[in-house]
């Protein structure tokens, strides 16, 4: 039997507390979360876990791994703490919205030698890793260009964006980890423009809502990306990547198989809503994934590199929106791996 | 040049017109039309034509060709006294309304040995000739059955209705004649159910304005069809053809490349509404082809033969909803061509 | 705590014991397969089910209700033993393969007063549900017709097919309750024609694989069905509901959300295959529905009286094959009720 | 009678030719093109018209106005001509590949007061007109960003490439235009950055295949566009207006309405292949726009401004490209309207 402690009772880490536990011999042994709410209780008693605080989970040496889905900001600490008492790691992005301080985590996890895993669950998505296997099979040729689309359904609370770290590093960071996945090399150039288009209060809140981005690789193939908050019709989050013999494409999934014709034409549902639904099967895929790293030492498709370097691209993008200049990243790239 | 008299000055006369009149070396010289509209003369203003009475188009050497879009109750006449002087015949469906008639006439022209072609325009649109192409190639493997929609935009006025023949005959006939091309051999039952659900009016004029009908091929393969007089969304005239291996599909055209979507999700535009639009190539090519029968001989895709045979399923069609059970046709087949 | 025995530990009976088990305080305390199969203690062990035989079910008045999915002729004997001591039933379509015996059934069970809901899961699929609310709402105008797709992924073996009852009882019914649950009326016709075009041994075993299917209800309404044990692209499950003023149609889900673009055309993936994965979601909710039943007595949305219904239609397509001729449902309908 | 003369008889010169000659009471009566090719001839003799040079055209005062469809690098001096004797002019875009000098023609030009038309004809589009006319009525809410899709079924032969001042000034061009008539204002920032992914060919003669561009508009909305000379399918011309209530799309328009269902999936047909067909009611609409401004002063839907402004973007996003940094446009806009 695996043993499981989840920090944080919330949304995500509900789901990967779900997911973990229905995996075969895993049991979520521990939930840790500072809120005493019902719903974290709740959890607990239908987990059979028991709730209780940090000290308990790192000082127990029966827990094999630990899952964090705690608030951004414990995640460094919790981090540093299950990596010095050897437990394996799967933390949910960001590391830290301090850049600096997802190097130096970065760097003394990777030193630690426990085995980790961040949480960029569209790598572990059917389709999108379909279009890795696709490219990778050689069958597209060589891909030349990738066009992604993100969008959310609405904007999120102010409340929510001033802890954010911006729209960047909270969601542009899967489209730049996507470009990194799917081009399996690194960005060389980034152009950003933001502006405040849709919410103002985002914008009274020092952040962005609408952004458009250009990446340019090492060996010079692009990216281009657009990021929103809202699209008038829910969640969008498309790609489209033109390859030598063929473009593959990612499309949103339709809430249901209706379709409704009249005078005014053909009329399909919206897509599905939101990213806990969206990606109900790469959360659970990716849980599966940690377990297999946890047991059997299987690479996952990100760790703490991919961390780093998404972060990165979202640094550089901040730098470019606010000096109107493409931003180049001729070097100093993922320092963990090389020390 | 070639020389044309068209018969009808009406809708389809001026589409057959037109096409006729844009063919290298055609020219339309002759309409013939008793009505006095001021759309007959245009025609012939713009076609450089002469508006002039039938007996000037059959006692004029110089005419090669006819061409008969006048009303269902000429056919029969016109048919007759085209064969009669040696000209080319392209003939609108039907023949007439009375069986015995299209059978005797059939004859009649088909004894005369004059090139003679009948308007299953259907056959000549590039989108069901690519399906009996792919059919034939074999890469779809052995067609086991057909499924076809054929529904108008709206029920015609009851003044169109009580001069048609009935829906069978009207509109099912195009479906009948699809049915046996791409199945490539004959019928041997029909069983058909009618009621008027949408215009009470047509009801009271003696006809239908839905009906379902299933044909049996004579090697046991199926065909269902869908006949209405509406549908919400317009012109609705689709196939599907099971195949061994494939499954081949006519799918409506929308009438623009517009989508528009919002919270009530994607829509996209209704189809091209109607016939003489959706099937403008049709048209165009089955000109082209009347054109190559009358100059070169060309087998066309669709001569009395094919009249006979449409109208037998329309007349079976008809017999087995008056009485309630499916009509066997095991004999009386195309009697003309082997006379 | 609600307690169920489940009857049958095959694939429908491991889908229903597992939704059962996924409900709030429902337990699925025993597990009758009389085959010692490693997946039948599988299963138990997972459930923490105990693995008796039927007397300890009836015996044991802690089990509140029963979910018959065993072998279609253990059916009646079953349903007769739990309506004698008063469990709740949830039994998979059909009630037996000979009609006077579901007739007789279903008068028992009902007489009994216990409440009793059988597996017509497509009613509970979100998508064929919807198209019944938006009916009923309204919105669409009167039904007019009815088109319907039911196509298996590939032929079954000729085991299952000896067993099945044939195309009709087996596949078909699923179509003829849809039919009824649409146009909330009786059938008062029912045409069929089959035959055995894609895999001769299923002829040879009596059976067909292709059938052509036209109802019309006692108001004069139409439905058309095609039924196949084949659709070259996997599983086939359509439906169009042609109203006054709209179109509602239930569409495939496709497996995944990719489109591959190439100088051949733009491929998307085939549709989810097969039904336990197409109907997930229907069987989750079939058996909330179930247990809804069970403890507040909410009308479920198919009882005994839709198993006979459909059945009746079975039994008169079989009768109108074999014949070649309609048959007419005049009367003779639903006696349980009426006792 | 109107009288035009067309310049080059090349492919889209013979399109403008006959689409005018099919305008009523429009007669083509002069062709100019300096190379005495087969095809010039047979479009002169089909359309009844005159091969003749530049000056007769001038010199003739009962021409009523030209189309100038000849090489581009012909457009200036015809322009100026024409201008100078008082003709009506189309002129196909664009007007120079030196920008300089577009600018003092089109001041030329505009001061001479004659009604002069440029040839986006992406603007007559039904399509791309719903678009806009969707956003103008307000429906939509507030346009806020625009995605575009640009790309050739294949890569020019390099012999064009080398004339055709690139692929900012030759294909984005009417991207630029597009952005602008959609947005309703000007543009403020142009990035792009380009390389040579496809034909290295074309890397050797000096130009790209692909391209990323993204424009910040005067009020801070931005568009986003990629250009590209192949796309693996055929060609792509796809727009995405994201609005405040509702997305717009114009999609590819399919060059057959079949879809073939196999094991692998549905495959629909490749788009419609190439702007000549794809654009065919454009084009059309273009020239009926044409004789409108000739005869009654109807206000084109571009003229020299907009040849200007397209333009001045193209040479900021060559000059982007080059330097690797955005370019600003704050000031130096459209000169002559000023004059």
């Amino acid at each position: 039997m695996t043993k499981l402690a989840v920090f944080g009772a919330g949304r995500i880490g509900r789901v990967h507390a779900l997911n973990a536990a229905a995996i075969e011999d895993v049991s979520v042994a521990r939930i840790v979360d500072p809120i005493a709410s019902p719903e974290r209780d709740a959890l607990a008693r239908c987990l059979g876990a028991e709730v209780c605080e940090p000290r308990d989970v790192f000082a127990d040496p029966s827990i094999d791994g630990v899952v964090i889905a705690s608030s951004t900001d414990t995640h460094a600490e919790l981090l540093i703490a299950a990596a010095g008492v050897g437990k394996a790691i799967f933390c949910e992005k960001p590391v830290s919205l301090d850049f600096p301080t997802v190097v130096s985590v970065a760097g003394a996890v990777t030193q630690s030698g426990v085995p980790c895993m961040l949480g960029f669950q569209r790598r572990y998505d059917p389709n999108f890793r379909a279009v890795r296997d696709r490219i990778a099979s050689g069958a597209a040729g060589r891909l030349e260009h990738i066009v992604m689309h993100t969008r959310d359904p609405a904007p999120p609370p102010v409340s929510y964006v001033v802890r954010s770290g911006g729209m960047f590093r909270d969601q542009a960071i899967h489209d730049f980890d996507i470009a990194r996945y799917l081009l399996a090399e690194e960005i060389r150039t980034v152009y950003a423009v933001g502006n405040c288009l849709i919410d103002p209060a985002i914008g009274e809140a020092g952040d962005i809502d609408t952004a458009m981005i250009t990446l340019t690789s090492v060996s010079g193939r692009f990216v281009q990306m657009v990021n929103c908050r809202r699209a008038p019709f829910g969640y969008d989050q498309r790609l489209e990547a033109l390859c030598e013999r063929e473009v593959i494409y990612v499309a949103n999934r339709p809430q249901s198989d209706l379709v409704v014709a009249s005078a005014s034409g053909f009329t399909t549902a919206p897509p599905m809503n939101y990213f806990i639904e969206r990606f109900a099967d790469a959360y659970r895929l990716e849980m599966e994934g940690f377990i297999d790293l946890l047991r059997h030492g299987t690479e996952p498709l990100a760790g703490m590199r991919e961390g780093v370097e998404a972060q990165r691209l979202a640094e550089a993008a901040l730098a470019s929106m606010r000096s109107g200049a493409p931003v180049h990243l001729d070097d100093g790239r993922w320092v963990p791996d090389a020390v």
